[in-house]
């Protein structure tokens, strides 16, 4: 059986005076084994929140449909943000080519694609100004349908198209939500905007292998039956590894766990190669909510390898050892060889390039990183995939929900709530006006308030 | 006088059980004040590492001319790595229109402008097939000459370049390097290609302002002048605050010293706005390669206000008080009125975005966000910026550098160098196999030995 990924974990075992030891994670074997029954019992029961361990199995014939029918507009927008967001993101960037809406039409062979996140004036109004709005299709993301920015994006975006195509503007949307409730969903019964639904039990931030994820990867040529066939994989193949020391993921929310016990409070994720930039913020946001509550939960940290080799290197040999270190490589990069340039003296410096592959130098960048990490007596996990295609990022992204619900698990919390989202929500709907938040100004005047007592202006 | 800035500090007295009080910074005051009569002593006499501290007084003449020469090309490619790239990104990114490379060009009026920065082989072969080579410069950044990333692409680009000009590949680039020394100094004069200097004091992180970032900043339309100009006003304004409670400074550093002493090890940077996206980035390089040595230093962390609320929020919030948290909001946006859509029931429960200003919302957010923060209890620090334009992007940089180096010199650290990358790039050297290196593969087979012993393969 060919591989999906690898884990290694040596360099996790160090930890100069906070060492975490091969006994200290046996130790959690039980407590482990028994975190993964109930989150498989919980899913084949599909208890809200648990329901992405089932996506692997989705019937996906309606969003394929979908996307055949979205890949004949010019472009995409997908109006949403977090988990609605997020996800699209990662897959775009890691299976896309690079600069993809720059290139000609026929290099790209399918829709350009946009996502409408931040309520930025600046950025939207600069897209849709750009955009033939007829040949434009949008697609609205949102559970409950009533997200302030997605909300926001979506009424100008409405207006924007009726104004141009009038009664047929609903030809134009496609809406993502809930299978019942909210806003979205009332909206598309009543223009008879394509819909899809987002499974009751799946969250926001395990999201990216429903409709959420799948419908516009479809549109853009993303194979997402490969896809969601290498996350089936991950899951099987993790369904039969019964011991801690066989079981990546098992073994990796332990380390994970000990290491935030040991005092190492900050996950940095440092993928190396421009496709698996946006893999370490859709992790940031998988990590940070599911595991960032009551006190608990370790600061997920956005790297990219080999840049940030240039810019955060540093910290992490010579600074404090308060980081758990993750890199990943990948086996199969295109090769690219580098010319001799024997003609001009002054870059004989440089011959030890010559004739070299640059696909190999990011691979030699990450594993001197891990090294020179060792060796400062860092605590690294270094993880490798055979190639970024569909396969295996599917098998990635089910893997980094597992390892995370897992701890989630062991940290005795729940990963698929997100309580403190609400009270700045709140205050939000309370400065702008809307009806029943009042009495939420008061509190964001004393609070603010508080933070502007003692202001500087220069 | 009109603001340059304006940062609130009262959230950040906060703390719960680890309480930074306004004592604490009292009795810094001395300590603040000698750092700050040493950086200007050394800035004065241009020791190493101290030259960023003139770069708002420089004769921009020679980068204005190469600005327009530069700008007469249909692309530009910037080859550079870490502090040869962030600078530009940042730059480019706040101050040009959103997808800026992908507008008209008699919508943009300048040159396409690209970042060759990781040695990624998707990347740079798709930019450099798809651009008319005889049209594009290139910018190759490095003050060493031989950061190994940079010099991969650069010799790349060269050989693409004189397979298609010949001898004339020369006019097509431009070297910025050491005023004396390296490869790519003795490159310039062997060929005659146009050149800029680094000023010698100036290290990688602190050159955003030298012709690095201003040559790329002058060629797209950014009035660099006014950037200048910005920071110049910064410095003169900082250099006549001399009480810890006025100038603002002066005060972040003690703050920003206070919570890592009491235990909040990490430094989230959360601009509001695409537009400041990559002062997030900036920032991280400035801060963790200044600071994280000797085992100090607090981690930067990058966030995004408002798209970071549905990511980080629930973490910032609810988890550990580990954390200083900077929220950068800006005063004038464009407004832009969202639509009241009347005619459609199920959208009713939207009425309270009708006719708001989509402008505002983003600075309701960093309110509420700031506010909501608070109230959990934990410390922020709220920075407010007039707009996003020249003038105020140089102070707000030339702001960062200062606080950065007061940092450093209260944490009784050199801000200015970074020993704990070397480690790694003779690593990458032994792996490539430069000459006399070859010592070092033993110590990477040891180390990385030592991290694959245990590896589970799934």
């Amino acid at each position: 059986m060919d591989e999906l990924l690898s884990v290694s974990v040596g360099g996790a075992f160090v930890g100069g005076d906070r060492p975490v030891l091969r006994e200290n994670i046996d130790d959690l074997s039980r407590m482990v084994e028994e975190a993964d029954v109930l989150l498989r019992e919980k899913g084949r029961d599909d208890v809200d929140g648990f329901g992405w361990i089932n996506l692997p199995y989705q019937d996906l014939s309606e969003t394929i449909e979908i996307g055949r029918w979205l890949s004949g507009f010019e472009a995409i927008v997908q109006i949403g943000i977090g988990g609605s967001a997020l996800g699209n993101r990662m897959l775009a960037k890691a299976l896309l080519p690079p600069f993809y809406n720059e290139l000609d039409a026929s290099v790209r062979k399918a829709p350009k694609f946009y996502l409408l996140e931040n309520p930025d004036p600046k950025t939207a109004v600069s897209l849709l100004d750009r955009l033939d709005l007829s040949k434009t299709a949008f697609i609205v993301v949102s559970k409950s349908g009533s997200t302030t920015e997605t909300a926001a994006h979506f009424l100008w975006a409405w207006q924007k198209v009726r104004e141009k195509m009038g009664e047929r503007a609903s030809d134009n949307f496609l809406i993502i939500t809930d299978p019942r409730k909210g806003i979205l969903r009332k909206f598309a019964k009543s223009t008879g905007c394509r819909s899809l639904n987002i499974p009751e039990s799946v969250g926001g931030r395990y999201s990216v292998l429903s409709s959420v994820g799948l419908a516009t990867a479809s549109a853009l040529g993303i194979n997402i039956e490969k896809l969601v066939q290498g996350a089936k994989e991950m899951d099987q193949r993790l369904a039969l590894r019964s011991h801690l020391w066989e079981n990546p993921a098992w073994l990796l929310a332990c380390i994970n766990l000990l290491h935030a016990k040991a005092g190492r409070n900050m996950a940095v994720m440092m993928p190396y190669g421009d496709d698996l930039a946006d893999f370490a913020e859709w992790f940031a946001q998988l990590w940070g909510e599911s595991l960032g509550k009551e006190g608990c939960g370790t600061t997920p940290v956005r790297a990219l390898g080999a840049i940030d080799q240039h810019s955060q290197l540093q910290l992490y040999a010579e600074g404090p050892d308060d980081k758990l270190i993750t890199i990943i490589d990948v086996n199969n990069r295109p090769l690219f060889l580098l010319p001799d340039v024997v003609d001009i003296d002054a870059l004989k410096d440089l011959e030890f390039l010559y004739g070299k592959a640059l696909g190999d130098l990011l691979s030699i960048e990450a594993r001197s990183t891990a090294s020179a990490l060792v060796k400062a007596g860092k605590p690294i996990i270094y993880l490798k995939i055979p190639e970024v295609s569909e396969r295996y990022i599917g098998a990635l992204v089910f893997f980094y929900e597992y390892v995370t619900a897992l701890v989630g698990f062991l940290m005795k919390i729940n990963p698929f709530d997100q309580p403190g989202v609400e009270q700045g929500k709140r205050y939000i709907y309370s400065l702008m006006g809307r009806k029943g938040y009042k009495e939420y100004v008061k509190e964001v005047e004393e609070y603010f308030g508080a933070c502007q007592k003692m202001e500087i202006i220069i």
